[in-house]
């Protein structure tokens, strides 16, 4: 089914704009409207489609049902120091995540380290549009959130852990950082998604059935549930990144435990407080240097990074468009007109 | 090979009685060759003999050819608030480890959290030992440390990048701790050593020969290199740790950068600046119920969290000994020997 017709390029600039007016369109904040937009472009830009602008009709649906509070007060529940809990009041993810990681950051600056932990929070995208904040501010960036509950566990057949990511990202002296950001499945849940609306097959050892067997089809591996990357391993980590955003937030933990929403937990350290930052910058570029001069696999283009596969995109789809599937073009178009915006996002 | 002689029962309490005294024999300090014997026999009583008394000659020899530190002055290079950054000396690792750790739970105690680097260390062993010390103390702990070069990238086929390993750990209700330990290789390297040694074959998947290729030759695997878990997941999480531990600390990174040795980074946070620990190990028995109250897979005995199986195994073979193989015995036997130590560990 995915045919030639099913990708079309989008303006970057052009999708944001029209992504934020939605969004303002909808009764968000307009600083708020242009945050989400362009964590959202930015996801694509990145290649990472699974938490881009195929997104925006669901916020949009979760914003008409009144399930997001679009003017949140958040709050302090508590705050010593490098350390801070917040009750993001249940408003939207990314706007949350924004203000946690950035006062994270002001936490490491001042303190050397600052660990803020977020409750009654949404779904925030991509962590590593927050950890390259703290990249980018010379620290050590770390985000974890709770997921959709999608996981089977090594010895069960039932979904009953989250898929629950983790992402660190560090400054180099290239124009990209080091930047991770993983869910602790195989794939991210969004990649059955994906294949779903374009009709594509899976491969074995994505997911299982309801019955805990082998599947290719992503409608039947949305009924099972994902594998934990290298089985006790995935599982191992999505169970701790759960306690980490959500059991230590007193937020959302586990299948629906605890207070509603996402919890999740940000952190940075600051690279000075051990040694100064052009020194690490440089011995970042001595280990990127020595690993990219190894000897390559047969033909293998290069070693590549965490973070730099997705910065040249990014640069490649600023410069030529991002390549937008038919299922998310068509949301969009519909969320335009529905709101009387114009869709004029396509190049050529 | 591994017949029915490979493994014998020994006495955990004399097992670690055996080992303090033979590292005294050598020359270390009383308190550390007790604190590297009980961290030793940990593994091994845990089931990791990955990391447990097969490492009793290796250390040895180190210790013999004089390339460890028996009496280092360890060093606060930098000492501010929640962060530190620690020079060992050269000095054991399993030692420095320990004294790192401890810091960084003060740390924790007084700020929210700690977070300590440690340079110029060595083989620290099993991180469970250290993370779980700060689980007791009402942290969730992490630590984590470069270590031996034995990792093909994806995309090459050299083997350039670390096994780095990390571990968390959170107390809970319960009398094991939540205490992920894990190489970001789809096993660690000792595992091909122990196979070697028990002469044994290993899975595909594991590792690749020097040319590149899957082998299931542990020997072959040896020369090549082992594979990242899930591929490009872990080996980015390998890249990231080092970066951490090695890059950070100012100390040893990548393939023998910087100044020698091994580097850490340990953390400690303190649950109760976010919620009460009682309201923590709570909600953490309301999520170990959830999960393990699932359904299980037909023919599943159960589904177990990361420590569990650690733990229930600690406690059999405290009782009823710890099954050491051949090769082990007999490294052992002949350490004992050549310092004029009695070898009486064997039950039966």
């Amino acid at each position: 089914m995915a045919g030639e017709e099913q990708f079309r390029r989008v303006d970057a600039a052009r999708l944001e704009q029209l992504v934020a007016d939605i969004y303002h369109g909808l009764g968000v904040p307009p600083d708020d409207a242009r945050l989400l937009a362009n964590a959202l472009v930015d996801a694509d830009l990145r290649g990472v489609h699974s938490h881009g602008c195929r997104w925006v009709p669901t916020y949009a649906r979760s914003i008409r049902a009144g399930t997001v509070n679009l003017h949140p007060t958040i709050r302090a529940v508590r705050d010593d120091g490098p350390t801070c809990l917040l009750d993001g009041d249940g408003g939207l993810g990314h706007v949350l995540a924004t203000r946690a990681m950035r006062l994270a950051i002001e936490k490491a600056k001042r303190h050397g380290v600052g660990v803020v932990a977020m409750r009654n929070s949404q779904h925030i995208g991509a962590l590593a549009y927050y950890t390259q904040m703290a990249a980018d501010a010379g620290c050590l960036g770390f985000a974890t959130t709770n997921a959709g509950i999608a996981m089977v566990p090594p010895g069960g057949r039932e979904k009953i852990v989250g898929l629950n990511p983790l992402s660190w990202a560090a400054p180099t002296a290239r124009p990209w950082s080091l930047n991770l950001d993983m869910a602790t499945s195989v794939v991210a849940g969004s990649k059955l998604g994906m294949a779903i609306e374009r009709g594509e097959k899976i491969p074995f050892g994505w997911a299982v059935d309801a019955d805990g067997n082998p599947t290719d089809d992503p409608k039947k591996g949305m009924e099972g549930g994902l594998l934990p990357l290298g089985g006790p391993k995935g599982y191992g980590l999505a169970v701790m990144l759960d306690v980490m955003a959500g059991v230590l937030s007193g937020g959302r933990f586990g299948r629906g435990l605890g207070m509603k929403g996402s919890s999740q937990l940000y952190q940075a350290i600051d690279i000075e407080r051990f040694i100064p930052l052009s020194e690490f910058t440089e011995r970042m570029e001595q280990l990127i240097e020595q690993i990219k001069g190894s000897a390559l696999a047969p033909g293998s283009t290069g070693i590549f990074f965490p973070g730099e596969i997705e910065y040249n995109l990014k640069q490649e789809r600023l410069a030529h468009g991002i390549p937008l599937d038919a299922f998310v073009r068509g949301e969009l178009r519909r969320e335009a007109e529905a709101l009387g915006l114009r869709y004029d996002i396509e190049i050529e």
